[in-house]
């Protein structure tokens, strides 16, 4: 598909499919995209946690039930809806590999001190990372959702997988065909923000609107 | 371009054509994809300075300039070459916007507790958005890169355009034709790490390699 129509027709879908499967090859290219996101000093220090496997994905789902007050609305009906995602993808960060590789003779950033960094691109790259995998889904004629992982679950997660203590999920991705009752987030309500309120031409007042 | 030819050409390029600017229906373009990225909530906590005319530019490499530990290897060549890019994009983050948000009704975070956050979506999101940014260029033909802005330069660059303190920069996106003299950055020489070493499929144990 053409670039600039994936990107107009990528939204979050959460309602699937459950009677279809994501093809090998589609789960493949997700995960070939996913790797050639930017990282910061080519530090790529990520991992990709894939839960295809009815068991795999209660137990994710076991591990990181959404408390009532989740984003994307009443949990019950959210949570039925995603359950039919017959794919999941957790793309974690690794901030360990980013202090690590910074600290190289080419770097020098010896000390390892976060405070050098303006923002955490481990989380950045990685959910760069995620958001070619939301596109890919696109170009697939499939679709897909990105949601949190809660931080009160994050232990039990990573002792339901066996994830070190190093990575955190910068969040979820579900992948499969969209279902039949897909609801559209309330949140869009809110409407789009346009290029002429967030835009700024030369300097922060001036741009206004320009 | 087809979305994975997009996707497969994507490098940062460090030095530009002086001569060639960016056309305004591709800088537009930019902009009109940047803010379809993904956002927590459709909390659109970002914002975008626009710099394109000589003085403009030339105050945010004065008020932003590398420290001779900055990546990207030596300053001088670094900055010689990325200065000739005819247009910059900072895109920004502003937490406030996701706090608010979540603090709604339908949320319920009214306490505004940055831990309730597994990450920081509104970096993240305007990664995201920085991303769609390079993507759209090597989709236009252009040539573009992503770097960060120093935090000890950071009040620098809101005094040199007015920019109000609760915005950060995520980075800045340096857009042109490709020049002649792009280096390879020489963190390339790490190599990409591969789908067998970063995915692990059921498990963390089971998956290496799998």
């Amino acid at each position: 598909m053409e670039f600039a129509e994936v990107v107009r027709r990528r939204r979050m879908v959460r309602d699937y499919d459950p009677d279809r499967p994501v093809p090998p090859d589609v789960r493949e290219r997700l995960l070939q995209h996913a790797i050639r996101a930017p990282s910061a000093g080519f530090s790529q220090g990520w991992a990709f946690l894939v839960l295809e496997t009815p068991e795999e994905r209660d137990r994710f789902w076991t591990a990181t039930a959404p408390s009532p007050t989740h984003p994307g609305g009443a949990p019950d009906g959210w949570l039925t809806r995603m359950r039919r995602a017959p794919l999941l993808v957790v793309p974690m960060s690794h901030k360990a590999d980013y202090l690590e590789r910074y600290a190289e003779a080419d770097k020098g950033w010896t000390d390892r001190d976060e405070s050098r960094w303006p923002v955490p691109y481990w989380d950045v790259d990685t959910g760069m990372a995620s958001l070619l995998m939301l596109l890919t889904a696109v170009d697939e004629g499939l679709a897909a959702c990105f949601f949190g992982v809660p931080p009160e679950r994050l232990a039990g997660f990573r002792a339901a997988f066996g994830v070190p203590d190093g990575y955190t999920p910068v969040g979820c991705v579900s992948v499969g065909y969209a279902g039949t009752e897909d609801k559209r987030s309330p949140s869009l309500r809110r409407g789009r923000r346009g290029v002429g309120e967030v835009v700024h031409r030369g300097h922060w007042e001036a741009g206004i609107g320009g």
